[in-house]
């Protein structure tokens, strides 16, 4: 079975793009990629495309008529916020099979003014019209849990957001570049407590791309210098639960995940140099730290503290800006992770660069209230 | 490379269920698929899950939600009319790959009173609304130009729908199982010249499941004796095209993804003892004989004329009663077909039975007018 490496990969700076499409936004980051890589479009021999939003619109289709209709296999992939993660899985599944070797995967979304529910999904149910269980809401509630638990304080979770916000000042890809003083993300409207609107992901339009390529491949045109390897994939749904649950384990998705990348790569926590992980809300990143097992439960909060998940700290996360700044456009960010965890491991992140980084995980969880959930762990190496 | 197989399949009878839920049908197809295998959910690693309608909204996980949550990877995968046989060919490549032993693949649609333009498609372009470019007049414009080039005529397009409804008055799972005469099909209300009301698919809600199985797996389980070999599987898109082209070329991506399962399995058309084919309309199935190297170019017409693709024929085309009278639910029929080719290769097919059937074809072509096209064409054989 062929090693699958990503040969190139890119995203537009995300941002709101009212006047555009979803097939010219998508196109932009699959020229990009395709450039980054040295190759065209009439290389791929299949596309994977994500895109929460445009799910049922063929989507990967429209974006090939953008940039050049090659006949290839095109799958159009939709897992919530795991949708762009699911299709750059699905492209290395493919070149694992040996059904091909240069694969493209693409994630794209135009979130415009919010995209709570999603087509096809049918009437919001009371509960959804009443607030009590929207995500930011349920993402309260996972971080008064923790608080309950744990201790862990207003301020630690505010923490977090000041992290990203500072990170994303070195990314240009970033919808957001400006520092956000802990007392100014404090101070913001209050969302959820503890979540203010500060302390919650951005709503932006965007899209990123990878070129997947066999190693047989990728040698044979030269491509190994920039590779990085696919290390390992694993995806998760929801492992139990009632029909009228209106709350996702959010733990136990990404734990399962987590466990799965950990095996399929052989490694523990302990190798990995940075993370991407699913800021989706503030509370999110602390539980996830302990989820992703890169602390024991209940050390969340002393992490942030302590500055070890900042750039310069012994695990970096979110170096991009994570979702609370660089910004989520759904079907996208499961790829811009994969793209910013690439660019570190190549040592081509500038000023964010974090130093001696070889071994990176991305992780996105995407949780549809009364619906499901899907979480998808990545794990990446310098080769 | 392991080589794939189907150890079971099933699906409901197709009809409409305006009262019951998308999950609801689709956990009833996966149960029986999984009854047919004699399997449990339990045993299941991965889900693909295929629906049109509901390509936004989770549907795996839903479907799931219904018969038992196992925390396994969902895939939801969307391509039109080739969204079932999409998330097959992606459920057998995760085999292939080696990452599951397995795997079960499912399509359900609930089509309701009709879903001419997907959920994110955006409004209906101006031709549409005047007629020109809807898939109706498309496929009579396929028909006319068969036609003008070949002299085909309106009475053997209507023989098509008089034999696909003979069919599928031996298939207890068709929509409609009733005889409709030469003069009732050409009598009929004329939707778009030569197509009448009774040439066009049947718009239904349906669901159809396939578990797919590793052959160490399907050797260690005992489940050889009833399997089918998944010996090729090959998906197109458009091949060429400009960005304001309203029609697609029909023929060429069947044509693509033919040469492509013909390759893969390393056989030609003379090896295909039967077909389930897109008979959208009554029209596309004369040319997909002809896309499909069931004949040559011109030929289709004879071969309707001479009994050749019915039932007792040289090779039966569609005698599980076709999209024209079995139904149509869109993200149903690609597995419908593999349901349908695996049931005669087993010689479980009861009255409507293929004699002697060793090899089998299915092929779905899904156009979306101003977006894009998705073909799959499988070749499954006899153990």
């Amino acid at each position: 079975m062929t090693d699958v490496f990503v040969v190139g990969t890119d995203m537009i700076r995300f941002g709101r793009f009212p006047t555009r499409t979803v097939p010219d936004l998508g196109a932009e980051a699959a020229l990009l990629a395709l450039a980054d890589a040295g190759l065209s479009i009439k290389s791929v021999q299949a596309v994977y495309c994500g895109s929460f939003g445009e799910a049922g619109s063929m989507i990967g289709q429209r974006v090939l008529r953008e940039i050049g209709q090659i006949a290839v296999p095109v799958v159009n992939c939709s897992n919530a916020c795991a949708t762009g993660a699911t299709a750059f899985r699905e492209a290395w599944m493919a070149i694992k099979a040996g059904a091909y070797d240069i694969v493209l995967a693409l994630g794209v979304e135009q979130m415009g003014k919010g995209m709570l529910v999603s087509p096809g999904a049918g009437p919001i149910p009371t509960e959804g019209l009443l607030g009590s269980d929207t995500l930011p809401s349920l993402f309260a509630h996972v971080g008064m849990e923790h608080s309950r638990k744990y201790g862990t304080t207003f301020e630690q979770f505010a923490k977090v957001s000041v992290k990203n916000h500072h990170h994303s000042t070195m990314n240009p890809k970033a919808m957001y570049q400006i520092e956000t003083p802990l007392e100014d993300v404090m101070g913001a409207e209050m969302i959820s407590y503890p979540n203010t609107k500060l302390m919650c992901s951005v709503n932006v339009d965007g899209s990123a791309a990878a070129v997947l390529c066999s190693e047989k491949k990728a040698r044979e045109l030269g491509l190994m210098s920039r590779a990085v390897r696919v290390r390992a994939s694993a995806l998760s749904s929801d492992p139990y639960g009632s029909r009228n649950a209106a709350m996702p384990d959010f733990n136990a998705v990404t734990r399962i995940a987590a466990d799965g990348a950990y095996d399929g790569a052989g490694l523990g926590p302990e190798a990995i140099d940075l993370v991407e992980l699913h800021d989706c809300f503030a509370t999110a990143e602390i539980v996830h730290y302990e989820n992703l097992r890169l602390c024991g439960d209940g050390e969340g909060g002393r992490m942030i503290d302590e500055g070890t998940t900042s750039l310069g700290g012994r695990i970096p996360v979110n170096v991009s800006g994570g979702l609370l700044s660089k910004g989520h456009p759904l079907g996208a960010t499961g790829i811009a992770n994969i793209c910013e965890i690439a660019t570190h491991l190549r040592g081509e992140a500038g000023r964010r660069q974090v130093e001696g980084a070889r071994i990176g995980m991305t992780h996105v969880a995407g949780h549809v209230v009364d619906m499901g959930s899907a979480c998808a762990v990545h794990i990446l190496e310098k080769v």
